[in-house]
């Protein structure tokens, strides 16, 4: 057995498969006990820090519910941190900027990321993962996306409507650049690391990307996640671009480059696949409310998400964002069952 | 002149027009100077019990900017307001309801609303109202649609994930069906209440609808919606549905009954408008945002928007959402103008 013949490399080639593969974006943390109490010990940044306690982490959920793919335990932010940026992830809230960046001053002093120097315990724990791992189960690298780290940066922290961001996009365009510039260099030198380290795919998050106007996202975003996977494209390995609230900028996402476009649930999967294309995989898109919900509610939406795939080859399955730290247990099983049974009702 | 041959109702019933008619969702509020003044001597519900301050707020925006309509000062909240439940409107934090609605027994001490008994002065404000517009301006009334009632009954309060209405909706869907009939039957007997009163338009505010997949809006709120719309389809007057985030929506929101859509900016204008389908009106859809930027960003994107409706009978000019706190009075001038002169640069 080879990495590229495990059932997840199969299907992000857009092979056919026997099942879609499955895994869910925060499957290694919240919702597990085991990691709960290694959280009693570490913060999420300290775990990073300890490749030892991080590759614990990532394989945790692997162990627990035989996932298709392992997704290296880190943060959207890891960029901003090795930049040395001062931030924390606070419980709770998610990421909290020290000094927000509100001029172009403030863009100036970001400097680049040397990934090797600034993040070497993330790239022990993608080499200690791969051993572990094996050619069994593939590993996910990731990153936030420019837009997201800049909203970080801009607002402080996560924001409703992201009024300050914006109003530096409108205001003072070339302030937006640059920072945008030196963002994307910096997710384009940790991507590269965490490939030379051993993932075997990469997704670029921009989990704020959604509140953007198509003409904000074609003008203040869109070169620079070209940028990204413009330069990641020769290393020849799926890469998938994810973002939350995104129907109406699929078809722009579907050319900038990922070969896999991640849906969140607000969108039918077959409609999404229809607007970025049948050259593309698609990834999703389950809401992950429904896990709060009874078996048969489960049972009924996992079914809805098959159906619409209808079998055909590059489906990822996953949820339309993170699973919810109230998620039981109990219910990410019947959904995994509900998958995995698809195999042997007929799918291709 | 008749109230039916103003540019406003002209373009709600889908007639040609010179131009496209414009008011701002929030017009009347929190950016006005005149409107703050009188907010240092009354609480947002203390206004709507004073029909006569009430009037006044009503008629600030239309008086300073000539708006094509005014819309009635009121809350979305109002026909629970008029029920009975105890909440607040606190600033910067929106609705906050004392006693969340949680189970079953929650919804059966919900008792129905009559509007002439529970809303007396808002109905007096109508009729003012429609006393000082006479002819010239018509009056939209309104209220929050079932799904955002229900969301704020059971979240207490505004929510970025809604999982507490998610899960009573999968968990007990009795308890949420019989939820959702109360709150619609309130919504339609204060609609048709203000109607009575003389409102020319009504607009239901589902804020929230977009929270969900589209799967849980056919099973879960469609029903609602449309027992709304078509018990005041014999008022045979322009209707409006809006929501936030609904691209993934709107087809289904394009068959409950209403005539005019509303479109956040998240869609652009001409992809809501084929998705509706040209029987219907379109009512959008600037991102709020836009107008705290310089102005060639707001001619820009005004132009935009003007541009994809492209003079077609039906189109009322409105932002995507409500105007921001922040907006300053020269943006929305800046605007308005750029809509007005669209007029003389040959619209339709």
């Amino acid at each position: 057995m080879t990495i590229e013949s495990t059932l997840f490399m199969r299907a992000a080639r857009r092979q056919p498969t026997e099942r879609p593969p499955v895994w869910f974006m925060r499957q290694a943390g919240r919702v597990l006990p085991e990691y709960r109490a290694i959280r009693e010990k570490y913060s999420l940044l300290e775990i990073s820090r300890h490749p030892d306690v991080c590759t614990e982490v990532t394989l945790q959920p692997v162990r627990r519910f035989a996932m298709d793919a392992a997704i290296l335990f880190a943060d959207i932010m890891h960029p901003l941190v090795g930049a040395g940026v001062p931030l924390d992830i606070v419980d709770g809230v998610g990421p909290v900027i020290e000094t927000p960046v509100r001029a172009a001053r403030d863009v100036e002093i970001l400097r680049p990321l040397d990934p090797e120097a600034d993040l070497p315990y993330v790239l022990e724990t993608i080499r200690m993962l791969k051993r572990e791992l094996g050619d069994a189960t593939p590993l996910i690298g990731f990153a936030g996306a420019p837009f997201t780290l800049a909203a970080y940066l801009i607002e402080g922290r996560a924001s409703r409507e992201f009024l300050r961001t914006k109003t530096m996009m409108y205001e003072a365009p070339d302030t937006w650049h640059e920072l945008m510039t030196r963002l994307a260099d910096m997710v384009i030198a940790f991507m590269r690391a965490q490939r030379a380290a051993g993932v075997d795919v990469l997704q670029l998050f921009d989990s704020w990307v959604g509140a953007l106007s198509r003409n904000d996202y074609v003008r203040y975003v869109q070169p620079y996640t070209r940028r990204i996977f413009a330069a990641l494209a020769p290393l020849d390995m799926p890469l998938i671009h994810f973002g939350v609230n995104t129907a109406t900028l699929l078809d722009a996402m579907a050319t900038d480059g990922a070969s896999i476009i991640g849906a969140d649930w607000r969108i039918p999967l077959d409609r999404a696949w229809t607007i970025v294309g049948q050259d593309k995989g698609i990834q999703g898109n389950l809401d992950p409310t429904v896990l709060l919900g009874p078996p048969e509610v489960i049972a009924r939406e996992v079914g809805d998400v098959l159906d619409r795939a209808d079998g055909r080859p590059g489906h990822i399955f996953n949820l339309g964002h993170g699973l919810l730290p109230q998620t039981p247990i109990p219910a990410i099983e019947h959904a995994l069952a509900t998958v995995r049974e698809r195999h042997h009702a007929g799918g291709r």
